[in-house]
């Protein structure tokens, strides 16, 4: 990405703070992660949490990838409006009236009639029974997969638990198509290789747990970015990661992205420069204010690797490591990517740093 | 606030995850401050980047605040709409070739002609030089004051510098109508009266750093929610806090808020309960994960206070300390309430638990 220290050049200057993308690394970030997992003889079913874009989602599928995954309903009812009909709503949802009515609508309405059935998930047998009272009469649309946790220690039960939630499930009538996992303990410096080795077996376990119960798992779904290089391909069948598409500053400090590899940065404007104390107009409100315990920062400049973001208020970065005069351009890498896409509104799309399209987040904000 | 255990009750069942306010301490809140400010002789400009609501900012001008506060030439183009003829831009703008287009605009357009001149932050000679280009030909409609670091070492001068920023400033054809400051040190337990201690020295020092160069400062700005309560009324003219309207859970950990303070939360579903590990669907992308040294965890339970959110992803806070059913609805109080508005698109108001309004948050987004 070119440098814009010299804010002479106008074309270059991009209205501040603005979500940028480098085009041509977003392009290789999707082939490179569609050609691993056809390597690996797995399925990609990139998590769009991550881009909420229409537009990559289509990229990646175009690459490849053989359906989608979102975190909410209101996701799930973005993409299945713009064509999706491989949806897996990785989440053990609670069915409320309101979320009944809407999952309702989708299936009988917004997914087309030809779509894969819908995929969601599902932790708990009380769980299970107010999906199947959900979605009652369109039960032939949906399909469970059953959370476990691999170490993560969110939601999902232990893998010798998922029989008796598959059981019950099968019994209120829905289909149960198998079991998934997010190992987030990928995300430490150590934890990545050790998270796949324990996301391998624990969904070996739970296969089996469903064995016992006579149901027969078809998917076996795991894989967060960072621990995606090591999964086991003996026991996973597709593959669920999100952030590869843009990287972000974890991923760079965790040793798994090169700022060549980041496609996703926060153009920001130096405002002050006091002795080399240096604020910049992307603060938490735009960049999100997530911080792993091996964070350096609260982000990172992409094209000053020395530098640190030492302090973030809500329009502030507080930036040292690095002398740059008051009115210069930075791109700010940042720490967590879903955060900081799901606070702007819009894309700007960039080839060798010349502007070529603008693309909405399209669902920014759907996160119920 | 009403307790919502029994989901029986469908009419107290809200989607989740919401922004909601109980419209009744709302509404104590902003007369509670606007007293305080009318006792202590001093003028209110409450930031309204808190809630970024038109509404909110109508009574608070209602109950007797002089002019609204915001954070960015976005914000005030919101609020400038609206019909707001007192702003403060609290912010050391660099006005590039966009930012200084859209300064015209608002000053030249969206600003009423009999509205007082717009109020803008200056912390270097280069932003003053950048501003008075920027508005050349509206000169009158502007003002300038300069912002002065009093310990929170974010951006603005030391106050022994504000006379040659001042002087500066004027001889590039600016008014300088004063000085501010954000005392934001005042956010940890013992730091709220020493806060406001160095506020009211360092605005002092600057008042006649000021006067050296012949600037009379007719305007001496200060006030965080946290220390405006120990503000030097002999040396401040206007407070300028935000949070007070909603208050958070950093204000209830530094034992100024009690929970029956507090005006906003976020109304989540609990999804899932292994063994007292509960879920709640209100993570990161709804509450924010801003988290001070002294907070003890992503947010607190208005009606729990002795659970606790240990862990926040995107779309799950983890939660310990209380025992509940799946399907319960819970009121999550955000640890940085600003930080959670500006997530969402909309407020749900409540009075007695019923809702009785829905406002938009105007400003959302509105962050460059």
């Amino acid at each position: 990405m070119a440098s814009f220290e010299d804010t002479s050049s106008e074309s270059n200057v991009l209205p501040t703070p603005s979500l940028v993308i480098d085009e041509v690394r977003l392009d290789r970030n999707i082939a490179a992660m569609a050609d691993f997992a056809a390597r690996s003889g797995l399925s990609l079913r990139p998590h769009v949490k991550t881009h909420k874009s229409i537009e990559i989602a289509r990229r990646q599928v175009a690459a490849g990838a053989t359906g989608i995954t979102v975190a909410t309903i209101s996701e799930a009812e973005v993409f299945a409006a713009a064509g999706f009909t491989d949806i897996f709503i990785a989440y053990p949802l609670w069915l409320d009236a309101d979320k009944a009515a809407r999952l309702r609508r989708l299936l009988a309405t917004t997914l087309d009639a030809a779509s894969t059935p819908l995929l969601i998930g599902v932790d708990s047998i009380d769980g299970a029974a107010q999906l199947a009272k959900a979605a009652a009469g369109l039960l032939d649309r949906v399909a469970v997969l059953v959370e476990v946790d691999s170490g993560h220690h969110r939601s999902g039960v232990p893998a010798g638990q998922a029989g008796v939630i598959a059981s019950a499930a099968r019994q209120a009538g829905l289909d149960v198509a198998g079991v998934f996992t997010f190992p987030g303990h990928s995300y430490s410096p150590e934890g990545r290789r050790a998270a796949s080795i324990d996301e391998g077996r624990e969904l070996a376990a739970a296969v089996a747990a469903l064995a016992g119960v006579g149901v027969s798992a078809r998917i076996v779904s795991g894989g967060s970015t960072p621990s995606v290089e090591f999964a086991d391909t003996e026991v996973l069948t597709e593959l669920r990661p999100g952030v590869y598409v843009f990287r972000d500053a974890q991923q760079w400090e965790l040793g798994m992205s090169s700022p060549s590899d980041i496609a996703l940065s926060v153009r920001a404007t130096v405002v002050s420069n006091r002795n080399g104390h240096l604020i910049a107009d992307a603060g938490s409100k735009v960049l999100g204010s997530d911080r792993g315990a091996f964070s350096t920062g609260f982000g990172r400049l992409l094209d000053h690797p020395d530098a640190r973001i030492t302090a973030l208020s809500e329009h502030h970065a507080t930036i040292s490591g690095v002398d740059l005069l008051p009115g210069t351009q930075i791109d700010v890498v940042p720490n967590h990517v879903c955060i900081a896409v799901n606070l702007a509104d819009e894309y700007v799309v960039l080839r060798e740093g010349s502007v070529v399209d603008r693309w909405p987040v399209d669902a920014r904000g759907a996160n119920s």
